[in-house]
Parts: structure tokens; sequence; C-alpha cells
């Protein structure tokens, strides 16, 4: 039977890997028998924030059924992004914070999704209904979830709850939010030594939007033009990768986060999907889209509506 | 636009309604703009129990799109069992204790699901967690709520939650459980003057299991053979009612609610899936399942993985 496996989604960002531990820690406090484990490698930003609170990295995973037969799903529920042996196993709990699709079980489980910005400020609610203290690490690492999926609190997902739970955080962890923060993210952003590969599965997801499969990913970075110098490289992997998982788009997003926009490269038999979606040209298979930071809220309802009409 | 509309599943039984109307109110005491309005007739249980609590049954609506784009939904969330524009609106929450299934949406929400007997003993957490008093009409709206699914916590449904919460309800709406318990579930017995088509859909649900369509209808009887009396008449509605909605199978359980345990009649292309599921054989179409009252638990699963396989 095993131990309770607790993960979040493929290509770990600091909320998902941040959010395994902490509520394997929370669920192993009120007396069960879990463990967190990863789907993918931990990023320079993830490995930043482990390290400030002195946490391990939790043990990667490529199936799940062959050591368990439950699991928890935290920061993801769609499950493409999941484990791929998912089918196999039963998903006794959710927390999240996504849209819900491509999800279903055949019993009733523990399904908990805020439209916040993050899953931590879910955490932070269910530490308090459970009556467990938080300890400065785990603290700290939900304050790093936050900071991350908010770039701090400049995401357009970023609700007040999310940055009264960072507050709050902030202080039991003992660390200054902006100047910590900021260097998480530059750490984050620093892409030096990633081939192009490395550079687009940093933080890429997989939709089903109507018929199509569409691949999102996201960069961010301090200075936007090293990587789109790198354009004609990375549209040939792009277009590797469309044929390999028979995508009808692929976007990547290369956010600047200091000035809060993205410039999108877009490959695929569907890029007149993106004009439709945004109103504008694409010129040499790329669009700068002003004050876009956040996938799930500024691209993916908008690409998952034109692909639906 | 329009208030928000907060409403449950198609057929509704008393969780349904007293959900919706319990959820609206605490809405509204945190400041939104809700009704609850209910998608079919209130059976004669639910009547019982809102006029002991002399709350008002909502209003019926057949449609939700013509009044508002935005709906909270309780009690289910299957779109099968919705409004029939559900796809017109926004979800903006789902409170609910059941399997999720064929539900997406295209942005984040609020959806609470938790593996409990009642989507009242959620509400009731929800109260809390809200800081909101609970009027003693309200309480006993809920009370009646868990009475129902639970079968007066006799069905394996029912958790230790749905017990404490049940009692802490009685104890502000001041009703004795077992007394008022009985009378209302006996009301809601009482099948005279109920055409074999009424009774057929007094509790109705439709379930996607693959690629069919299953319908399994429950009627509690004080005594089944009043039921099952009508046989043949019953299985000409029900062939009916298996071409007018393409179903695969229609599976109505007459639970006996004293001695908990139901009888089966089965029409369909599928009749063999039911014989696989509980490794009995049909004769004369009908079967009986010693101790299964609970159509969520003890039905819905074992149908759904023998049409997966
Ligand atoms: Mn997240
Ligand atoms: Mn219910």
């Amino acid at each position: 039977m095993g131990k309770i496996l607790v993960f979040g989604h493929k290509n770990p960002d600091t909320d998902t890997i941040t959010s395994a531990i902490v509520y394997s820690y929370l669920k192993n406090q009120v007396g069960q028998d879990t463990e967190p484990v990863r789907l993918g490698e931990v990023n320079g930003e993830t490995q930043f924030a482990l390290e400030q609170f002195n946490v391990e990295a939790p043990r990667f995973i490529e199936t799940a059924a062959n050591e368990t037969d439950q699991v928890i799903l935290v920061d993801h529920n769609e499950r493409q992004q999941s484990v791929i042996d998912i089918e196999e196993v039963r998903v006794l709990e959710v927390i999240d914070h996504h849209r819900i699709s491509n999800f279903e079980t055949s019993e009733p489980l523990y399904f908990r999704a805020e439209p916040v910005g993050c899953t931590a400020t879910i955490l932070l609610k269910l530490f308090k209904e459970n009556n467990v203290d938080i300890p400065k690490n785990m603290a700290g690492l939900m304050l790093s979830a936050i900071i991350s999926d908010s770039l701090l609190f400049k995401s357009p997902t970023c609700t007040e709850e999310d940055i009264t739970a960072a507050n709050e955080l902030a202080q039991i962890a003992d660390v200054n939010i902006e100047e910590y923060g900021l260097a998480m993210l530059k750490a984050g952003a620093d892409l030096s030594g990633k081939s192009v590969s490395q550079l687009i599965s940093l933080d890429a997801k997989v939709f089903e939007m109507g018929e199509h499969k569409v691949e999102i990913a996201q960069v961010n970075a301090i200075d936007p033009g090293e990587v789109l110098a790198l354009q004609k490289e990375i549209e040939d992997v792009l277009d590797l990768v469309i044929v390999e998982k028979s995508l009808s788009l692929f976007v990547l997003a290369v956010t600047d986060i200091l000035n809060s926009n993205s410039t999108i490269i877009v490959r695929g038999a569907h890029t007149e999907k993106v004009e439709q979606a945004y109103n504008l040209p694409l010129v040499n298979n790329q669009a700068l889209l002003e004050g876009v930071v956040s996938r799930k809220k500024q691209i993916v309802p908008v690409l998952t509506e034109v692909f639906k009409g």
C-alpha cells in the first residue's frame, strides 16, 4: 500500500515543490503517513528558497502506482499535468488554485480549490483550520511560493488574501519580503548556462482546449533580450516539440519581471488563434503583450475561449 | 447581470433544496447578492422540513442565463445534473460532497468538496470559517439535510463529522433528532397518490460512465412491496425514458429505509453490467441488494468500474 504521496505538477515551480513539502508536513502532523515527491527538476528559484530555509528537495518520482495506491495533488488538477500513471491511483485530495479541467473521480474526495494567487495561501488557512502550528521554515517556504506565483504581488492573479497571507508568513519566517523576494526572483531569472531546451521546459504546461493540445511555456527574465536573441534556435526546438506531442500550438512567453510585460514566440498550425485572442498581428512569429505576466489569468482563458469558438 | 443564483441538482432532494437556501443566506450575510432557486419539484420530505422550520421553498427556474451570468452550485457538480444552460453562465463556486465528473471551467473558482455524507455538514464549517451566526431555522434545515442524506445516520456515506454536525445543529434548532428525523423520513416515504412517472423521477440522476449514459433513481419506502407491486407499469415507463434519453441502462432502487436494503429494477441494453457489478443474477429484471442504501457509495462507483472495463 505504501505512504500517501503528495505532489504538484510536472515542470515544478516554487509553489508546486513547496506546497508538496508543506502540505505533507501538515498531513503528518494530523496523523497521516505522507511523503512529498516531485515530478521534475527543481528550478533555480526553488533551489534558492529551499536553501534559504534549509529544507531538502523532495524525492523525484517518474510513476506513482509502483509504490502507492493513494495520492494527494497540490497546485494542479488536470491529468496531463500530473504523474503519468495518475489513472492507476486513487486521488484522496486536491489542493489547488487553478481552473478545473480534465479531472474526474469515481468516488467523493476532498477537493479544495480557491481563486487565489497561490496554493500556499490556501495551505495557510488549512494550518489554521486544523489548529497546527507553523514552523519557521514551513512559513518561509509558503512565503516563497506566494512571492513566486505573484511575482512579488505584481501579477493580476494576486489577491488581497495572498498579500495578507504573505505578510503573516514573513513575520513567522522572520524575513524582509521585498529584499528576500527580489533575491529569490533574480535567482529564478538567472538563465546563464541553460540550453534552449531547458529554457522552454522550465515552466511549461500542456492544456486541452476543445480538440486541441496547446503548450504554454513561460520564462521569467530580468533581460528578455537575452532570451529573444535565441529566437531562431528556440523556434527549431518548439517545432520539434509540436511534432513530438501532436500540439496545435506552442506559446512561449518571455516575461519581463521588472517591467511586467511578456514577449511571446508562437509556433504551430494554429498561430492565428493567438492573433484572434489578443487582436494583434504576429510579426516574425512574435508579439509584445503589454501588462501580461500571468499564464493562468491572461493567457489560458483567452486562448481557451478562442479555441472553443 | 442579476443576482447570483444558488442551486442544487435536478430532481432536488432535501440536501439540495436546503443547501441552496442556507448557502445563499450565508453568502448574503457576508455581503453578496444571491438568491436560492430550484430546478424541480419540492418532494414530500423536503416540504415537511420547510414547513417545520417555516421557510419558503425557493423559486423554480428552468434556465439560468436569461436572468444572470453567475451561479453557485451546491450538492452537485456534474453538468448533466445541473441547469440545462449551465454552459452559458459562469460557475463562481461549488460546494459539494459527490465525486467530481463532467465538470470544467476556464477560470479558477472556489470549489469545496469533502467526502462527507451531506452538503450541510460542509456548510456548517463555512458558517464557522466566516464567523456568521446560525439562526434556528437555518440550523433546522441543515439538520434535515443530514438526516435525509444519511437516512438517520444509517447510510454508509455517513461520517463521524456528519453525526457531530447533526448533534450541534439539533441543539441550535432545538429538536429531538430521532423523533423529528423519523417523522421527516416517513413524510418522504409516503408514496400515496404518486403516479409511476412521479415515483421514478422523485430522486433520479443521470451519470456518464465511459461512453454510456446511465440513470439511477431511488425511491425510499417504508413498505417496498407497495412499489414493487407496480413493476410491470414501472418497466414500461423506464423503457420509454431509456429511448427518450438514449440511456444504456436504468436502475431503479427501491430502498427499504427501515431494514436498510434495496430491491433494484433494471432495464436497458446493458443490464448484464449490473449482474457483473454485484455478481448476482437478475431474476425478472430484479435483484435484492442486501445492505445497499446509498446510490453514491454503493451503486455509482461499482457500476462506473464495470462500465470502464
Ligand atoms: Mn501555484
Ligand atoms: Mn447531498
